[in-house]
């Protein structure tokens, strides 16, 4: 059966470095960015809107100009609709598999949301070492999952 | 300047072997796939709406069992807008980089746009041996680009 389990995809997508965020603007258009994440364990303080194994957090490494001026913040603001997307390819395409992450997406800054923002990058900061060096100074995207789709090649 | 220009997005771009496509479906969801793609040369035959350095063509391998059977196909027929997005991951985060390609999609399906499928995924058939081994029996998907976008760490 070539489709994964909801298990099955979150734990590939979860163990993953790197995935792609889509979010779509006022006018309807999508955007893609590549984001580096972190499951939010349920083990973190309650201060955040969610917690559990099925939401995700990825930050802004930098504070952008206005908080609209990235893309990915003013479409979330307009629409919290969310994507997100793992994948694995090879020249061998019966290596391929893909595991996705559908679900609404919620901005926490660090000017208006202080001390919810400085929880939600914690997972970040353990997951990787440039974020223990500086942590994100940009706002945090908190995105509940609510359905997780899987894929890998059976021919 | 950590932006790429966009012709060095583009070539960035058309060299990458996978590149993940988001849609939007009719109630604004984004939708996210990865995809084998390839460039359309200007030499293919004019038979394509659109031929040239922007324009890309991915396929749907199988035939779905109705064409909206594929949640790609549905939200390009409610909504054109698309954007491909190729990108490097590495632990050395001097080394990132990504590209993306944002513009319309139409599709052409083997059963109402039989010549012009035919021409469309030949750029395909010569990226991908599999593509040469088995020609893709669903729907094509042409994009013209109209805007290329690149980035790259610069620290």
């Amino acid at each position: 059966m070539p489709d994964l389990t909801p298990e099955q995809a979150r734990g590939r997508f979860v163990s993953a470095r790197v995935a792609r965020l889509a979010t779509v603007s006022a006018a309807g258009r999508p955007h893609l960015v590549p984001v580096t994440f972190a499951a939010v364990g349920p083990d973190v303080p309650p201060i955040l809107p969610a917690t559990g194994p099925d939401v995700l957090v990825t930050a802004v490494d930098h504070k952008p100009k206005a908080t609209t001026a990235l893309a990915r913040l003013a479409n979330i603001a307009a629409n919290p609709a969310v994507s997100l997307l793992v994948d694995h390819y090879d020249e061998d395409w019966t290596q391929l598999w893909w595991a996705r992450a559908d679900g609404n997406a919620k901005v926490l800054t660090p000017e208006h949301d202080r001390d919810a923002h400085a929880v939600a990058v914690g997972p970040l900061a353990e997951r990787y070492i440039q974020y223990r060096e500086r942590s994100p100074a940009g706002p945090a995207i908190l995105i509940r999952v609510a359905r997780w789709v899987g894929w890998q090649w059976t021919g």
